[in-house]
């Protein structure tokens, strides 16, 4: 199948590569009911033999995982691997004409040098795929056929200031933006480390790679800038806390003339107008209100006239920082509603 | 007893007014074993017949709260009641010669405009006391018979700035600071509220009264500035998240000039040298590192040579942000060493 | 629209009276994007005005809640209401032949004594219906259009023992059940108490109401005997802890003539071989495998020949034991699949 | 030092072997303040090189962790190594005539042959040391230079049961416990284990070692009985939940003849009289009240006149279950009073 050629007498097969870790556990969860596609294989290196619902009973699904030995059944791939790892499985994919959606850092960086500044490690130079935020760039994504799915802060972030950056007529312009971010554990893996268990990070905060997080070349190219030389000054502090699902993102912009709050905020809902899974709210936006959802809550406390603003955006990490949004990609390069699947 | 008269023959007593709160129950758990003090009464209104090991069983106190009308019979009063209720009760305890510390934000602003435009109520204008931050101003509190005790968040931020803002020499200036804080539960004390509890509250994540926070104009007027007026932009972001005790703050400073994050470090470090309950970490502050000390922790991660910088900041909102701090301030007015009783 | 009666032209119209509260708030989750429904009235009295999204935000529900004035409009009503408030409710709905579904405790009980003695309050002798266990009276609940949905502890513990109590063939006698429930904080309701802010229940554990909880003889009754007369000797502890959602049953039954453990499994999957969300699981249960599920999960622990046997049950509160179940039970009554909109 | 040679010049030096794990850390903790004794050496073999406020910084302890090599320099030595560890350690020291207070489980049990059934492992027939359960045995422990520390679990539910089987003048015998306990995940030691990561147990709760557990035996055997050969049937359920410490453990008593509770209580009241540390309370048990103290609370809910009972009891499993326990024993075997350095 390629996304050119319609799909006429079944549904599409779809496979998840790395489907034992939490945003392949998503994944299963979500594509096992999806009307519009069937789910096939759930490949997964280190539980081979084992079924989706002996590590995941919630998710009902008696499939076994196996191992990826190269196989090209199916329509559609998703990957979900550890950094690194999609680099040498993604060209076969490509090349058999498969529709190819990657959760990973792999094929989301245009420069190499910041990759391998960030990441800690080379990567091809062709190793670039379209970059799937879907509220900002829908129509490259439907063209598509291999994407790459967002990182979690990345998105929180980048939605919460791509109105101002990507849309900046008559808005003041962003001279420096000061994230901080806090993530639930899901985002760390699901891993044996003595840092994140329950007793070490119960009632806990902690700060980490302040400065240096890889998402921060990321969410600086889709803004239609970079790292390297950034067109505003952006510091970002990414945190972990007691919570395992949600990104809570606060941004504090300082603009370059004051601005109404109320103006950012139409601006704003004019921005997302289209956008199912975007909602710029009244109301102070929750982790909760997120939690186990596709959505993306933004909201803009109102102090008045100024020349700083404060942004907060939530999203549940594993859905639209990950599993979330990677159906809502496939949604649209299948020419589906893009809610479709996703509630 | 007054603060000029030293005490001969005994010990002196300390009473709580407003014991059955959770910073009461705080400073009822360390003056019940403080060495060098007598706990005398408990006073709490609403609680009043009940005994303090009812309410609080972890503080293994037997005894019984009353409601205060007035008695003058300790040496020293620890006023521990919601906001706007100090303001009647102090001046009979100052005429009497009492050894006050207050720890509502009733006496800690000059300013009787920002107290009102924060509080949201007037205050009689003679309504200050010597703000007893012991980092900052150990002599003055030394020399009071009655203070007022920081707030918790404000302690947290103000700790974290203070060695740029009030000991500039060799550093660059600080032109605006972007803080957020996260704050457990028990700082919205012992209240029925739903947006409190457990079911709204575990794994989640909330801001609230963004830029407009009562502890602004204190954090300015520390600093030698005003929220009025101030010589720097700052915003302030509080939330609350799913801890109970601590605040972390996060603050995103611009400077004038570039610095070198360790040169600051060592600036720090050495402005808080004699300072017993303030750490400068070269390792990454965490609330767990903090929770049920007196401890301020602080940490400026590595990032090179720039005129942004981060500074983290972690204490226990019950203790270094209300008891803990009460009582150390009380031990710098007895002539005690300040750790006394707070290990 | 009636029972008996097959719908013909249209899905059928479903409202939800009490639709506020977190079990209303499942409920309109589900019932909105239920395939075979129609989701028409949201009614909820103290909310009036607002919208589910507002309350609800995850719900992505943008309908808004009414006042329930005694509207007939819809073919099938939920009732989610404190108990006793449904008993003046269901008569004129049942008169009207709209299909009825409560899920409170004011029509579970056949005894008026019973009821009176745990409820604290009297009820009409009339005020039985069916009791919608699916999983052990599928053929009545099919029979009925007027429903009583079980409690959320009864339905964890009913299922444990009703393989034993129901069909006990083969099974040694039940002399006695000692059981402990550790329930999450979302069964207590929506509410605003100070003992239930997280503050209080953060990395705590508090029994409540031992040996008189009001689902003792709901349990006895649904498994033939009583709580005034029983046929084994029951022993219940509740507990509520640190989870919002799942209810997690630990039962030790003592019996008349030892067991094998591996005799009993057998006996409780073939007991449960075509109940699709009972599973009975080699591997131990959790709450997590249950969370946001509508599965019971039940474990028999391997300890070998014995009178004495433990048999572990965990449930989502919200789902399977209020909303999830409720639904499967409206799913029967209308002759869908039961899993329909349940996944 | 030897316990039967009082100190005169100085006070005891103390030195921890396994200092770095939770239950070393609290021994840190409430060593170093201890008024009675004078911390020397912490001994850590994976940790050796760092210091303990840079493991566990809300100790505040500066002090390095050294490999045990056998010195010998201390008057007491505290062990809280994993278990099977202290077998080959503890001669040596007491050779040398060293206090000695072992928090592992080598020196429980008086079966080898139980000892080996319940840890899996072989161990020296005479590897007993006086069980060191203060409230039952104060004098044997009084008059012991080397002492064997209760399990956790062991003594929240030795507490609960004591006063009706070692003291059952007057009362029903108990025919059959069933036990269930929820422990803080501290509990699992400092471990890097994915099912114990906050990912997956928060808001969880697992039961594990059903009918298997290392504190069975022991428990028998300080109730006077065993487990091979029990004079009443007891079944034990562990679980872990969403809690870093406590321990809550409910038994649900089988009598052989009906008792009242108020009864009971008083009998409860009696036996506890003067152990400072117990407390059989009127109002219902929780974590939280224990959590933090060296209190072991117990209560009997009001179920009237029956042969069937339950008692809750509640400790803090890294204080009353290890470390607060162990400073109780030394102090007794120091002829201090047993609250020193505890509160």
């Amino acid at each position: 199948m390629t996304a050119s050629k319609p799909m006429e007498s079944a549904v599409p097969s779809v496979s998840i590569i790395g489907a034992s870790g939490y945003s392949g556990a998503e994944l299963t969860r979500l594509l096992q009911r999806h009307p519009g596609v069937r789910l096939q294989h759930l490949y997964a290196f280190s539980q081979a033999g084992k079924r989706a619902d002996e590590l995941y009973p919630a998710t009902g699904c008696p499939m076994t995982y196996h191992s990826y030995e190269g196989g090209l059944e199916s329509d559609i791939y998703f990957l979900a691997l550890p950094h690194g790892e999609a680099h040498s499985l993604v060209p076969a994919l490509a090349a058999a004409g498969k529709m190819v959606i990657d959760l990973s850092g792999d094929f989301r960086l245009k420069s190499t040098d910041e990759h391998e500044a960030f990441y800690g490690a080379a990567k091809p130079a062709d190793a670039v795929m379209t970059y799937a935020m879907p509220e900002l760039f829908r129509k490259d994504i439907a063209a598509s056929s291999t994407v790459s799915n967002p990182g979690c802060y990345a998105t929180s972030i980048i939605l919460a200031l791509a109105p101002l950056l990507l849309s900046p007529s008559g808005m003041p312009a962003v001279k420096s933006v000061a994230c901080t971010a806090i993530s639930g554990l899901s985002g760390a893996g699901r891993s044996a480390k003595t840092e994140l268990s329950f007793a070490e990070m119960s009632e806990n905060v902690r700060a980490y790679k302040v400065g240096k997080h890889q998402h921060t070349p990321e969410i600086m190219q889709a803004l239609g800038t970079s790292a390297t030389d950034p067109s505003f000054a952006f510091t970002f502090t990414p945190m972990i806390g007691s919570l395992v699902r949600g990104i809570y993102s606060t941004l504090t912009l300082s603009l370059d003339s004051p601005a109404e709050t109320k103006a950012m905020k139409e601006h704003y809902q004019e921005f997302y107008r289209e956008a199912p899974f975007v909602r710029v709210r009244q109301e102070m936006t929750e982790v909760r209100h997120v939690a186990n959802t596709n959505f993306c809550d933004i909201h803009i406390p109102d102090t008045g006239r100024s020349t700083s603003m404060v942004v907060i955006s939530a999203i549940d990490n594993l859905l639209k920082g990950a599993a979330g949004q990677a159906v809502q990609n496939m949604n649209i390069m299948l020419g589906l509603d893009e809610r479709t699947g996703l509630h």
